[in-house]
């Protein structure tokens, strides 16, 4: 759940790029770094999009950030992974976070809409070759899931190593996209019988279930009992 | 949250395709249509890609389903609704909406992982040009949202429709991918100390909060009570 912190100031930003200004409602984008990693370190999942034989592919995957460098992992024979390690000068791709945070009914059909947190990273992958870059993100991978746990697991070996590719994404161009507040009707709807307002969507844990054959003695780390 | 059912037999699947194949885990595959619509009902937002001057883009987008077709809408100004307009052969993109289920903890850092549900649709996506159409996708669009909402609110009028894109793509080239299930640690792995085991994540709703200037009298719907 948490990325790695990285110092950064108050006001520490990305810079804007064409691919990094939207084209609508410019007034929901932010290109500050906290937001950034915030939105970030919330998800599970990243979409990470690349090009294959012309077309798009948008494919679900874990990821991990380590300040600012996001990395994505996955069988050395899977597409994206395969493809960075045949391009030297890397794979462009496009990754991106969205959480929904709430429902928005307007009395007009045209103002439905949701709140949400979105965060897009254009760039270009690498294949990460250097060992202990490769061991450093994959703790992150796993960091990401539960903050801490890679303490706390058997770290991976020489034959899992060889069997993971690890790609990294540094954190450039990249732009933070939010809609907040409540609904937004038309003064000449505001009579209309219809109810409106917002519905907050809302994200828990259920109980951890252990897996039956834990060793004997093995308790629910602390780490779980907080989530 | 539901898209219009069709009629499908228990048996109706999508033709697999080389896209549609994975080259890791094919038995976490499935072509069942059923399946597929459930997954694409359950979500509020997919992510879109396409290719826009060489490089893969990916946006959070809301969605609708009418049988086998995916609607998308959005400004007229908005790039992928504007790049749709401008191509008579339509736009290739790949519409992607996955779930989280739950966290799995291994013993192994290696078979850390997530059990999810996800739809991945290759194909050209149409801009929708027949009022009628539109029509019925902007209802799609707004009964995703909430079953049934398109009849409880004051639909588009004439400037509202001429400045939305919507943009269609057929259910033809799809695939779903899930894990399901606990940890699958290696056989020597299993007497390890470290706790393993499957954290599931749960979503909900929470108390509809009505906007301030509601007409008085205006209940809230029995609809929005049941979620």
């Amino acid at each position: 759940m948490q990325g790695t912190e990285t110092p950064t100031s108050p006001a520490a930003v990305y810079t804007p790029t064409d691919r990094t200004v939207p084209t609508r409602s410019p007034n929901r984008a932010s290109y500050d770094k906290e937001l950034v990693h915030a939105i970030l370190d919330e998800a599970y999942v990243c979409h990470l999009g690349f090009v294959r034989d012309g077309a798009p592919v948008v494919l679900p995957t874990l990821y991990g950030r380590v300040g600012e460098t996001l990395y994505v992992h996955g069988s050395t024979g899977s597409r994206p992974l395969r493809m960075t390690g045949q391009a030297d000068p890397g794979l462009a791709v496009c990754l991106t976070v969205t959480h929904v945070d709430a429902l928005i009914l307007a009395r007009s059909a045209f103002h439905h809409s949701i709140n949400y947190r979105s965060v897009v990273v254009h760039g270009t992958a690498y294949d990460v070759t250097d060992p202990e870059e490769k061991r450093v993100a994959l703790d992150a991978l796993v960091d990401h899931v539960v903050a801490g746990r890679s303490r706390d697991s058997r770290p991976a070996n020489k034959k899992e190593l060889a069997a993971t590719a690890v790609i990294r994404l540094d954190l450039n161009e990249v732009s933070a996209k939010l809609r907040t507040g409540g609904v937004n009707d038309e003064p000449e709807d505001l009579a209309l019988p219809h109810w409106a307002g917002v519905v907050p969507l809302r994200k828990g844990y259920g109980t951890p279930v252990g897996d039956p054959g834990l060793a004997p003695g093995t308790e629910l780390p602390g780490y779980l009992g907080a989530l």
